[in-house]
């Protein structure tokens, strides 16, 4: 009997890093693991999009397009892949059609191949200008479901959003559990049912977490996943992705074929260790996986924050309440996903709930935004009385948030070009993000003249790790 | 249908802190831990034996006796256990028969009630006296399978010796997999052998080390495992094992019943979360897995001996021929598992071999004495020219490498009581460690009179750490 074929997508230099060293990590120091990657036998790299876009400009002082050129020649085999959040871009904001479309045209100019695409609300309407246009570029689409526990999120629902993504042209169905939250037992079953109904390849993407991705990647493949995420062990595990390694020698154990070369993989994780040691400053993940998130269903980041504003405010004996006020919150919401940006916006409306002793007494901007619909369709309806206390008399959008959207391309390209911006991959960055790019570009005025030397990663702050925001 | 309970033994207290913090932790610190796993709904815990023994009286100046009666007295409601190395007892080398006896029959009385008895050339002769006196005693005993990868090391071979150790009276057949290397699909088959052919309880013990253990109890509980072996999370992954809220949570997705109380355990993480800051000196452990040990089967600490000592002779660009004479050596003296103590005579052996330019041309003492049968009996034979090279005429034994030793426990009683022991505990501490136990009566005599402090966890050096025997 032939071997069934497991196919690995490497997520080391986006996903990877970003979760272990809150995305400092410089394109000098990836490239020479790009090269050799290149050469390993992947399916594809996932190598741009996420936070790296923000992070660059911001911090690093790079151009993030001009990483993806590099990056671009440094790969001469295997197909570079992105993560795109749907109409938010690389952004934290909905963008009009006329800014993603010209974003996803010149990603696919500069080198992006596959386009890993999602809305944390798993909202199609959100995801819809992305995919089109991406595949009008002739680019591969994964398209992805954004994985969370709840009474609405079983199995039927995501089997049924996969059936909306796959009306719009997408070529892979991508299950992504960015919380680690994704059971063996539920990562079989699902799979299975995606396999049998959509009829698509499927890709599983998991955080180790809770120390669950492994298991869930395994059993993901019994039940007939096509690609999974790994990275090269030494950036892997902990909040991080399952090592390569092991997996490759996990499947074959078990009579799956993969491409991997792992003497290559071997050569990076050596590099990469070594290359870790510079970006000890941002190394500060804890040791031990993050358990209480499968228990209290809340992330770990999250309940920290829980304890420190807590404490601020001499109230760490509410700590339980504000546990529970987080389930009863979500419940009210319709059950969004406990990720950017809905983790922050249930976990502040929970925590003022619960210290100004009445529920939705007071009511954070980014909450009334959500319950008009400015961040998509909620997984449920949201309960009429806390709709009513919330909004009044005002009625949530039925539209899709960026159809609210007026075009904003040409005003600020001309304002791009004002502010220093030298071509039209200068006027994306200055869309996405007007502010940083303004200072970057007189930055990059200033580093070429000679009169600044490039930020050492040695020099920022812990503070500024801060306005990262994950995923 | 009825659901399956898989029964689970916390190992935290014994095995995970050896493999995280060089056992350095002290009864104080965990006796409030094990205390609440009491109630827990554990079938076991491992706290007492391999190397905390020693570490108690070398480095803690704590009686090791003194802390099991405490850790009886806080145990009401579960059954305690011990890890014994056979003929070794908990150090370093045979002991006669007398000696065996003693030791096991007094752990007994002061409150083992499981005996995980393990030899680490998985010679039964070498188990037989300390299995047949637990069970004299009515103790529970785990009869080991020490595992590793080798030609002869087929499923076959295991069930081989868990046929013998099932004969001896084992309650239960226990794989112990101490560097990390059983993969889901071994393990697997193997359970499922056991669980068919011995018909006696299985229980699993894997190391998280290369990020497989958790895949590997999965499947082997898919297989019929009965008994598990889980680390409290903050305490858990990395070199020690898989965390049991994890382990939980997913065999109760798949059905399967677990006695285990989570919200107890949340606690005792919490708990353990706040120690560990405590013991950072010696949490120095590498944030990543270690896979090479999965590729070239070479463990991680026995690569970075290999790097330093090459350092040392400036000959780094000798490694890969080191790598490749570890397999040679190994196969050479008949595939023994690279673990305590035989991974030390492997690696030693094997860089004399490429050091000096002529193989077995410097031999050790220690490599003299495995071939020798004063180890026990290699898995496979030793290659007769090798055997010639080492031995000359001499020939190796045939008989158990106990049966050549003459009763120890009359004249040690005698030294011990010249030396400061006051009961048969004290004896035997001084039968197993004559050196390091006289320094700790001295030491007790003078703390009892006021003129020591207990050493401070914070005082030790790291060069005591390279002391410290692993398993
Ligand atoms: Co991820
Ligand atoms: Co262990």
């Amino acid at each position: 009997m032939e071997k069934r074929v497991i196919e690995f997508t490497d997520v080391t230099l986006r996903d990877g890093q970003q979760s272990l060293f809150a995305t400092r990590v410089r394109t000098d120091d990836l490239l020479p693991a790009l090269e050799k990657l290149d050469d390993a036998g992947f399916w594809s790299l996932e190598v741009w999009g996420g936070a790296t876009f923000d992070v660059c400009l911001r911090y690093l002082k790079e151009d993030p397009w001009d990483r993806l050129k590099k990056f671009k020649q440094a790969a001469k085999n295997t197909k570079l892949e992105m993560l795109l959040r749907g109409q938010n871009l690389v952004g934290y904001r909905h963008y009009p059609d006329d800014v993603v479309e010209a974003f996803v045209k010149k990603a696919a100019e500069n080198g992006i191949d596959v386009f890993r695409i999602f809305d944390a609300l798993n909202d199609v309407r959100n995801m819809e200008v992305a995919i089109t246009t991406a595949k009008e570029c002739g680019k591969i689409v994964k398209g992805v479901l954004s994985y969370t526990i709840s009474p609405v999120h079983t199995v039927d629902y995501y089997v049924n959003i996969a059936r909306q993504l796959k009306d719009l042209g997408v070529d892979i169905i991508s299950i992504k559990d960015q919380a680690g939250i994704l059971s063996p037992k539920v990562a079989y079953d699902l799979v299975k049912r995606l396999k049998e109904e959509i009829k698509l390849p499927v890709h599983v993407h998991s955080q180790s977490t809770a120390a669950m991705a492994e298991m869930t990647l395994l059993k993901s493949v019994e039940a007939g996943a096509d690609i999974i995420d790994t990275d090269v062990s030494t950036w892997s595990w902990l909040t991080a992705h399952p090592p390569n390694e092991t997996m490759v020698y996990v499947l074959r154990e078990f009579g799956y074929e993969t491409k991997i070369d792992l003497d290559i993989i071997v050569e990076v994780a050596e590099y990469l260790k070594e290359v870790r040691k510079k970006y000890a400053k941002y190394d500060t993940v804890d040791k031990w996986p993050d358990c209480q998130v499968l228990i209290h269903q809340i992330p770990g980041g999250m309940m920290s924050n829980f304890i420190n504003q807590l404490k601020e405010n001499n109230a760490l004996d509410k700590l339980d309440e504000v546990k529970k006020e987080v389930a009863r919150v979500r419940e009210d919401l319709g059950y969004p996903p406990l990720v950017t940006p809905t983790s922050q916006i249930v976990g502040t409306q929970a925590l003022l709930n619960v210290v100004q002793g009445e529920r939705y007494k007071v009511v954070t901007k980014e909450t009334r935004d959500y319950v008009k619909g400015l961040y998509g369709r909620p997984p449920a309806p949201i309960k009429p009385d806390v709709m009513r206390k919330i909004l009044g008399d005002e009625q949530p959008i039925q539209v899709r948030p960026a159809d609210l959207l007026e075009p904003e391309l040409d005003k600020c390209t001309e304002k791009a070009y004002q502010s220093g911006a030298r071509n039209e991959e200068d006027v994306l960055s200055y869309c996405l993000f007007p502010q940083v790019a303004l200072e970057f570009f007189q930055w990059r005025e200033k580093f070429e003249k000679g009169e600044v030397l490039p930020p050492q990663i040695e020099e920022l702050t812990q503070e500024e790790m801060k306005h990262l925001a994950p995923i």
